[in-house]
């Protein structure tokens, strides 16, 4: 299976024959196929349903032919499993009934509820082994970051400047450190059942901890991220690190357990690299933007960062390279730009 | 007058005896004796009311004791004097009724129209007249940066990625330089009426600039605000500018021909101007969300700031530093943590 070395022997730091490529949010929105399933009905009742979730999973593995699929679910999955009352809007996200204003609050994921919550994600485990058991591809399993969760509990709803949540970061810092170790036992929770069932990989999607200064992430973030890894010790599987507008924090993810940090287009793959030292492979980074354009005006920009993420991952450095955008892939992108940026990525991505 | 001289110094890289402090978005929503004023008149029609705007503008002065006014007005007006349909919607910000598409739309802004901007502004020049009879601190003048306000005309409102107008500037490049050289003007002739009715500095705020890459905010950016300063080289007036997110842009901004930068809390003072060679003053940057806790959460923050702020308007530089937030006051913000901010910066301030 060359698909599945390329990604995982990215991760590994080994040299693959070509350039694995995949796109965050490649599933989903942006494609009519899935368009078409969904209609109406509510996001989280197609993540309730196994067989929906693998055909969806799916879709851009076939149309785009990319190098791996990921499992097609939500950030706040798990929250609403723990008993957090929420709902998904199309266009404004996640929002949740009644955000957390005061330390009590965060009792309602307290180390209880958040060990009761394997037995409560069965449909997840069977949707993951179903698509396992079809893809051509390595499944990437996910959660999202605890900062990110935090973000939605206590703002409440997406926010420009998650300003609630970094008030209550600063003003109750141990309970806010509470959450976000509960929080990390429960993207491991969410992970867990994901590599039992097969997943090959898995990625943290923390978006938004760009928001931060360099020492609210040292001292909130980067222990949650080393709790998710440490709560997962007994995996084998590769970790991936995702978080947007992240330039100003790269040095210190030198410190973070993991294989992998996704980036955005603020900075160049090898600013990125040098800033950690080398030290982890890196996914990313072209601007989802660009997909909007005509394919001939982003063409050489996506070889550009194609020749770049090369040197990064070739046989002369100890960390690999995996191309994708440096965020979700936006609702309104063509399809087709994707399918061509992956063929692109393929006939000129081997080393 | 010590406090004009205060402001003044720090922007001609002297040492004033004590650092200056002021607040982006001071004037305005924070502070309840707007909110009386203001009732459910539209902001719009504030702005053309000279003797509201004097109130509007002065009450931060007198209730914080800031060293600084900065005109009540909004970065968009500039468009709507220049026939560009749009209303300002309390919460979400300006929305464009008719946002451009193609390079055909950008004529709504040709070069006639930008030249007779003066004429229409003589609202704007008298209540800038009105202030400065009156204040007791010298007033910042102020524009939007031409890419901001291409992401309005563009995109049409308030977004997270902006994607629309990053797709434009890729597919249409030269029609969207030639859009950014038009505001340039505009803004230009914006400032160039508050600096004729007797405002001390002007600041042009670029908010969204961060969402560029390097490569985009050189080939775009640099020239649209080197353009607006060779257009006020008639005046001496010291240029502040200012951006959010701009950490990955800093060593950039050594070629902007302006005298301060203003920076966000991603980085810290001292790596900003270590980055721009201490070529520009610096002004920031409080993450506004601060000022949300408790003061005596945040108190150690701001004398953090405060020190190593004076330590880049210290004597041993060239360059100067004044107080302030690294994006503006939010609205929820209790005015009480404001002034003891500014106490606390005067107390503390003096070299």
């Amino acid at each position: 299976m060359d698909k599945l070395s390329s990604l995982l022997q990215a991760l590994n730091g080994s040299t693959p024959t070509s350039v694995p490529i995949w796109f965050m949010r490649q599933a989903g929105r942006s494609l009519p196929e899935y368009r078409d399933i969904k209609g109406s009905t509510p996001i989280l009742d197609l993540l309730k349903n196994p067989e929906i979730v693998k055909t969806i999973t799916l879709q851009p593995v076939s149309r785009h032919n990319v190098d791996a699929a990921i499992l097609y679910s939500d950030i706040v999955l798990p929250l609403l499993v723990a008993g957090i009352d929420l709902r998904i809007e199309a266009g404004t996200g996640p929002k949740i009934t009644e955000p957390f204003n005061t330390p009590n609050d965060t009792e309602k994921l307290n180390g209880d509820v958040v060990n009761s919550i394997p037995s409560k994600l069965d449909f997840v485990g069977e949707a993951v082994k179903l698509i396992v058991s079809e893809a051509n591809v390595p499944l990437i399993g996910f959660a999202g970051g605890p900062f990110t969760l935090a973000c939605y509990l206590i703002d409440g709803e997406s926010s420009k400047t998650w300003s609630k949540t970094k008030s209550f970061m600063r003003t109750f810092p141990e309970a806010f450190s509470l959450l976000l170790n509960n929080l990390a036992l429960l993207c491991a929770q969410f992970i867990r059942v994901q590599l039992l069932s097969g997943a090959s990989v898995f990625q943290v999607f923390d978006s938004w901890v760009g928001v931060l200064d360099r020492c609210d992430f040292e001292r909130f973030v980067v222990p949650s991220i080393n709790a998710i890894r440490s709560s997962l010790s007994d995996f084998n599987q590769p970790m991936i690190y995702f978080g947007v507008n992240t330039s100003h924090l790269l040095d210190l993810m030198t410190s973070l357990e993991v294989d992998c940090i996704g980036i955005d287009w603020r900075i160049s793959l090898t600013s990125a690299a040098e800033s950690m030292n080398y030290n982890h492979s890196i996914q990313g980074n072209l601007d989802p933007s660009l997909l909007l354009s005509p394919f001939d005006v982003i063409k050489p920009i996506i070889l550009q960062t194609l020749e770049e993420g090369m040197r990064i991952g070739g046989t002369n450095t100890k960390i690999g390279y995996i191309f994708n955008l440096g965020h979700g892939v936006l609702p309104e992108t063509n399809p087709a730009t994707i399918t061509k940026t992956v063929e692109l990525v393929h006939e000129f991505g081997r080393y």
